[in-house]
């Protein structure tokens, strides 16, 4: 028989996050901030970015009330610059970064015929570019530190099925990430770095809150998606949360370059 | 804002196992004693089954001596019978079963010209006709009983990708486990069952050993093997936990259908 | 620039099956005479298989119709003397075996709880173990006779997607065709032959005649599972021809190991 | 027994694509010329567009020299003006357009802490907007005007795999474009369009040919991009031109939304 290692002793040891530092855009998302209330329950460090003061302040007020500690930010990975300087902000305030969670994400429907090509390049800039711009200014910064941290991406089950609902912008920049989390995963190997991304199928969010409404349409609609759905209802941002926490934790050291879906079994179906 | 839920408020909830019983199949093989560790650790009560009474005693002495509870059962779900005799036990035992992992697995390589039919077919039966007695017998008991049960199958990067060394025998079984997967994740969603199956690439096993003894053939093939892996080397036993206890644990409640690979990006590069 | 090549100056000849000598098993099936009469009346000579002597002789007056030549053998794959016998009797006839279509299927629904398991293993041995043995007995003698043959195997979207009506033995021997399709072709690489799948959704023949017909039960299935598919209609034997040609033709020498979905859109929906 | 229909009694007749109309963007390069000698020698009408007039001129008179027919066009879709007026002159010249092939691909390399910005975006604005320009161009005229187009796009394996040398561009790209072809092919099912990929591994052209020249370092390159593909060499232009064929013929009329993997089973291994 083999030893009986650290980890089979004591396994919870795999989720151990305390002290380590995570930099999340899209902070005030319902994904972001799950991300944000999880790991900062748990002791790690967080620095929240997104677009809107006011709701990284909540944001924040609420890591304090489930004891965790968080610096806020308002600035968007529109540019490297902004990226390098999301990245700057982090180390000067916790001097390293462990963890990337990339929660932030935009779409805009149309049929292709309707949609504009600044709607279209909007949403492939929100969601793949900004990806790109945080993952060259944190990685470099792995790298040349020799650092294993671990990045987290936001897919959708849209990056690998299609939408009738003229999804050309979102579905596409969800293939986009998907392969960017392969790449990334395969480029940064070697350097120990593990890439992965969540892809839910709807949950509610700021942008669905209109399907838990008393809005008629709305109801009708989360009927219709819910039916695809093998375990029958759609998703919260809790429901992604053991996945995050697995693939932010040392639990994923091993695994890199994946697509998880958690999507009630969507994909499945 | 929404309100601060209990899993947000207490993450480590998402994994609480305590006083949840599994049922596990090869227990006494690598992927199954690890599991059978890491539940037991935390509090799982475990019936670990398998076909060698002494390698069980082993096992059940280890969890122990990490804290944990077991009973053992030399069989083998070579029949419904077996299936049925092995859930009738635990049931004795403990009252209920929570958790079904099929960690038992069996390969015997040799190109299809040279490959015997028996051999073929006792790859297949124990990799698929196994796994299905077993989810029929628990599966059945969990609808009957109205418990949203949880099951766990060993796949393999075989089940996607062939292999030039003679593996019509055990690609095919895991192709097979994989929508077996799938259908039933299907079929059991209305019953808030998940069914789901981890897919490493090569790991340290009994079936492996050699790759890691002084065998220069050994060492050679494992060389190989792990210049196609992005994080450059081969897996552990351990490497699957977090995932392992990740699909066990309520945190994979709206997760279903999955096969996860972790295999440090072998299937991503 | 580079020379025109005789392929590029002739497109046509990528098509050009005339004098090969194709093994049909499933001759007699909608998707197995479609191909007869595809490559029949193109010139390739064939060889039908099935249960079924009646069918057989209408299948053989048929592609007689359409300038074809044909042979029928009554047996099925349910052993490897029977595969042997199939492929000595191709041999005897026509001198050399160039193509294998496995056209033969079988499926069985039912709850997992409620389907026996005989009705499961018959599943899987007639669509998983007769593959099996027909790639066994031909690919032997493609090998030893340095011969670049053709596989072709039908699967179904069943093979990627469970189904909620009870397929644990469909999409179970689905999911093992695929790989067996991958295994083979990576098996076999290095012979040159090439080994394919092709994965329709549902079309029209004996076992799904009934959604065609004026049972109401039957049009509401149909329309129930069009409503899923881009293209808004089930399928046709003839809808798969076009790929099952590309995948026998020389047209398809550098294509192998792949599931190709001619589904209407299913999978990418 | 159903009846044989002309489909049956003349499979040729799937491949038909005379006076069809075809625009090929990147025409000039080794897989748009090759598409446009195949349609050509078929008798399909031809619009030919890249940025080069003189490579143009050369492929327009190859296509002259195999029988065919067609005009040229330097412009690339940078815009949408661009793609207009792509669509504007092809017809203006011949009245209609049935397909369109997205052949162009442009690449970058650099691991991601070396490549600059404007390099990563050449490679998406070239890859996955180029083709969303086109799309919208001349998927809103066959959506008018009710014409079931045909759209082809090149992929690449490199959609579904990562590459350790550096392609967070390239390999972003191409899953962009594989989930623009299926959310397309999703959108505009009702309509009866059309919409697939093939996805080649390293092929001979301008940006391969150096692994075809004397270069030690080219050869080298080769070989070992050989040794993991199953059929054991890299890919010809024209291997791809029976599944791009039947992309672009009424073969394919009932399969949409697919990425056809031609690699010599490089994704099956």
């Amino acid at each position: 028989m083999s030893e009986i290692t650290p980890t089979l002793r004591d396994p919870m040891s795999m989720f151990d996050v305390r002290g380590k530092v995570a930099v999340i855009t899209g902070a005030s998302g319902a994904f972001g901030r799950a991300c944000a209330l999880t790991l900062g329950a748990l002791g790690n460090k967080l620095v929240l970015v997104s677009g809107s003061e006011q709701e990284l302040a909540e944001v924040k007020a609420e890591v304090e009330d489930v004891g965790g500690e968080a610096v806020t930010l308002k600035r968007r990975p529109d540019s490297l610059e902004d990226a390098e300087a999301i990245r700057d902000f982090a180390l000067e305030t916790y001097g390293k970064i462990d963890q990337l969670v990339i929660a932030s994400g935009y779409n805009k429907a149309g049929f292709i015929q309707n949609l504009s090509y600044e709607d279209w390049q909007a949403v492939m800039d929100a969601n793949v570019r900004g990806a790109w711009f945080m993952a060259k200014a944190i990685g470099t910064y792995w790298i040349e530190n020799e650092i294993k941290g671990k990045m987290l991406m936001m897919s959708s089950v849209r990056g690998r099925h299609g939408n009738i609902s003229g999804y050309t912008g979102y579905c596409t920049s969800k293939g986009a990430t998907d392969a960017l989390t392969r790449v990334l995963a395969t480029e940064w190997g070697q350097h120990g770095i593990t890439v992965n991304s969540i892809a839910p199928t709807v949950f509610r969010s700021k942008l669905t809150a209109w399907m838990w409404s008393d809005d008629p349409v709305g109801q009708a609609t989360k009927k219709r998606s819910a039916a695809r759905i093998p375990l029958g209802r759609l998703g919260e941002a809790e429901d992604l949360m053991g996945m995050a926490l697995y693939l932010l934790a040392p639990a994923s050291d091993f695994c890199t370059g994946q697509i998880m879906y958690v999507d009630g079994g969507f994909t499945a179906g």
